[in-house]
């Protein structure tokens, strides 16, 4: 009769521990403030291992600003200055939103569109811009406009001094996928509010942060997410920021 | 030798689910956003039972807007317009946030304090202000200004026409705990930005949101947090709301 109860139990915990983990999926999780970055915060402080607890999906940077991250599918790739790919399996990053992507809902694009007619079309789709959308969308496009940064030595320079001498890649004709997010406009100073994409191609030789595009045709994939969660690790510097006097922050200027 | 394997596994699952759930003690979890809130959101999503998985320390409000709310050692007390401390045992939350508290220091206040002063003093012994700290202030006050609001019907009025016809309370040398959040600045339209405390007396029979406060001593704990988790209850109102539209709030007007 023991062994009975035991069995019953263990068998309990391990039906209870799957649900438990489940309700973490819709989470986007998230390393620092999109505001510290701003202000020259490279240096990581997550590793790449503890950010894949989080997510299997997303962006962010690698410890120095060295470089642009996709999140996809569990990988996670490395963009360089030098427009090369790296399939990350240790590191660390100062800035980074994940999320474990469960498609909600998916929309064919069937048209040639602009970036700005990209975004306007997800903003017809989206329910409410008042919540987290992990978005990714598999195409073909006609172009892409990306960029990436390379890394940084100390004292750290603003991302806008950075980003003033980025490297930008054009594309043409390339296969591939958008990892983004959309960020309701209250999340301001903490993450970008609207729409940030970055790109990796299928062959997952070229990619970067989407500075322009025009899709020829994809699959939109939608993953609403209610639930956001800002991890803030120990740094001293992040302490002694002021981000009240240092304003709004630049970052129309970086995007 | 099969049984002593449950048993073996039966121990390890024992021991490790504590440590993953202190893992998340240190953890502000927020229901719905400060901007919602003045707007004028005020029906109940979240049931204080649910509330309580998340937190023994905190406060908030009520489904339409009725009281104030202090959640102490796992107690939660609604104070309503009418002066009165209720303890609560069933409801639901509009806007809330909790945490379970874990002092990480405590400062004695030995001398008197304005609100102000207060104030001033918690900012000197804080580590920084780019952190959440959930702050209990037990005490002898010699003044405490507080006030409550009571609930609202539909279609319901903003925050700032609420408060607008607030009651204010003044009590004289009263013995109670203040409970209270300090959030840092880039929060802004997510929560409160700085201080926000709400009192309740020794013998629970009054409180609210604190307006001004003399404390003549008392003890200072503090448990400072990196991490805040926002969740977003469905609620197709939030959903419709143009928060970027509705400027920065009237959140001054109503603290």
């Amino acid at each position: 009769m023991k062994r009975v109860g035991f069995i019953f139990l263990l068998l309990l915990i391990l039906l209870v521990s799957p649900v438990m983990a489940s309700a973490e999926r819709e989470v986007v999780y998230q390393t620092s403030t999109i505001d510290a970055l701003l202000a020259g915060l490279y240096d990581g402080k997550v590793s790449l291992a503890a950010l894949k607890q989080h997510g299997d999906f997303g962006l962010g940077t690698f410890d120095r600003l060295d470089g642009e991250m996709v999140m996809l599918e569990d990988d996670i790739y490395q963009i360089t200055a030098d427009g090369a790919v790296h399939l990350m399996t240790s590191g660390t990053t100062p800035f980074a939103a994940v999320t474990f992507f469960d498609k909600d809902r998916s929309a064919a694009i069937g048209r040639e569109k602009s970036f700005a007619e990209l975004t306007a079309y997800l903003d017809r789709i989206i329910a409410t811009k008042n919540r987290f959308y992990a978005i990714r969308i598999d195409g073909y496009f006609k172009y892409i406009k990306a960029r990436s940064v390379p890394a940084q030595s100390k004292p750290y320079p603003k991302l806008v001094e950075v980003t003033a001498h980025q490297t930008v890649f054009e594309f043409t004709d390339i296969k591939g996928t958008l990892v983004g997010l959309r960020c309701p406009y209250y999340v301001k100073g903490v993450n970008v509010p609207g729409y940030h994409f970055h790109f990796i191609s299928d062959d997952r030789k070229r990619g970067g942060h989407v500075l322009d595009c025009v899709i020829e045709r994809g699959l939109a994939m939608l993953d609403e997410t209610s639930q956001f969660h800002l991890f803030l690790p120990k740094d001293t510097v992040f302490d002694a920021m002021d981000f009240e006097a240092d304003g709004p922050g630049d970052l129309k200027k970086v995007e």
